[in-house]
């Protein structure tokens, strides 16, 4: 760890939302190294305090001075970390004023609510959505496809399962997926099991470099993981996405949440809460 | 949607970011409603154009000026939205100025890295670990437990799975669950098939009400969703858990990403990427 300089996130509730905010801030110094460490659950004054000595324990050691991304709510430990020695950074402060001034109200101070349990409704939609993707994956049955926002088709490893439990967890939205065997591909014919539901279809595909790669990790010199068996399936499946208007997207270089966001983003599903 | 106020989460990107910092914020102001809108991949000026009249539009509409939260990285694009009837809040700005500062560098200026793919090594753990929480879910297996940094036990619907799966895409942990069932409690004695993993487990329970009414909406009017049942459960998995110093979490009230960050935090366990 040498030479990397310590960011702490900390927090009175999960410390997710400070993560998120320093880790974003953070991409945009590329050329440091940083070491980052999240404390979450600072909900009283000796946390609180505790916390200020590693601080400054930290900077001694490292000789250099922490960075710490805060969104602790009450004033009392906000003053006591601020006067540690690091540079602060913290969430409410720059925010909480304008917002109050510009909706004419208070805000309640009231510790991390953005990652808790938000009522029992949210809760049930999200479980419900998340055992839909695990009982709808990888064309297990079809059955359920009237009750799903969306059905991710693509041939094998192209990313159908991560982004339907992303969709599933993170919006609330139920998605299945099917996967385009060689057979399906190989007819020449739409999948009969998904012509009911053309209008819910969404393509995922590949680069075939990649897939070969991520396939061969999993099957070492098979068949399935051959450059020819690769190409000639990416290519049979991506006709089929274009004879048949089905909107596709390339997976190659997004993350599990751009193709997630892209997804909502252009077919307009509903998320089911924020 | 009357008397709602319109929110947008602006970005170049995915606009998670955006989100999950606006959405933490407007926690904070409870008594007021508001009518949340994302907006990705605001990527060019004709996109940035086209929102700052949208903003204009629902101002006018509405007759309330929305909020703007942004994580607009070019300046082109931050100066036509801000200049929009709006209250525009933008992250960057707020932050980015003390950390040059602070670390003597000028940032990159590059367009929302934070939700992106990271690398390939990040990416494949990521999948990997998803790929094991779902081939060692509910006891399927416990032959890979040896590979498992956490093995969750708790009674059925104590919420073992969701938080295995959101261990797996948020912090590439490998989490293996295992239901108790009511066999292996009312043998008395410990699951022989854990007993080679005593220190990776962690137990999860709930309150009898709440988890009754979960079972029933499963399986209405059954014994497994009955009262008796249910709290018999329970309390004989409190009292292994108790008996065998498993450290454990009462998941009644606390968010998915509630639950997971508590066991990071308690059990040390190392999460493979930020």
């Amino acid at each position: 760890m040498e030479n990397s300089r310590t960011v702490f996130f900390v927090s009175d509730r999960t410390g997710i939302t400070a993560e998120t905010l320093g880790h974003s801030l953070l991409t945009q110094f590329d050329g440091s190294r940083f070491r980052q460490v999240t404390v979450p659950f600072v909900s009283t004054v000796e946390k609180a305090q505790a916390f200020a000595e590693r601080i400054n324990r930290t900077a001694e050691e490292e000789g250099m001075v922490p960075i710490v991304f805060s969104t602790l709510v009450t004033e009392e430990a906000r003053n006591i970390v601020s006067s540690a020695n690091c540079l602060f950074l913290d969430f409410f402060d720059a925010f909480i004023g304008p917002l109050e001034r510009h909706l004419g109200m208070k805000s309640s101070h009231t510790a991390g609510r953005a990652h808790g349990m938000q009522d029992i409704g949210t809760y049930t939609t999200r479980i419900d959505a998340m055992n839909f993707a695990l009982a709808n994956d990888d064309g297990v049955t079809t059955r359920n496809y009237d009750r799903a926002d969306v059905v991710l088709i693509g041939v094998s490893r192209s990313g159908k399962t991560p982004t339907c439990l992303y969709l599933a967890l993170h919006y609330g939205v139920y998605a299945a997926n099917y996967p385009l065997t060689e057979e399906d591909l190989e007819s020449g014919k739409f999948p009969p099991a998904l012509l009911p539901f053309r209008h819910k279809l969404y393509g995922l595909t590949i680069d075939a470099m990649r897939l070969q790669q991520i396939r061969n990790e999993r099957r070492p010199d098979s068949r399935y993981a051959s450059m020819v068996q690769v190409n000639r399936e990416l290519k049979m499946a991506e006709e089929l996405f274009r004879k048949n208007n089905i909107p596709f997207f390339d997976t190659t270089t997004s993350s599990i949440e751009e193709i997630a966001t892209t997804i909502i983003h252009e077919t307009g599903i509903k998320r089911r809460f924020f």
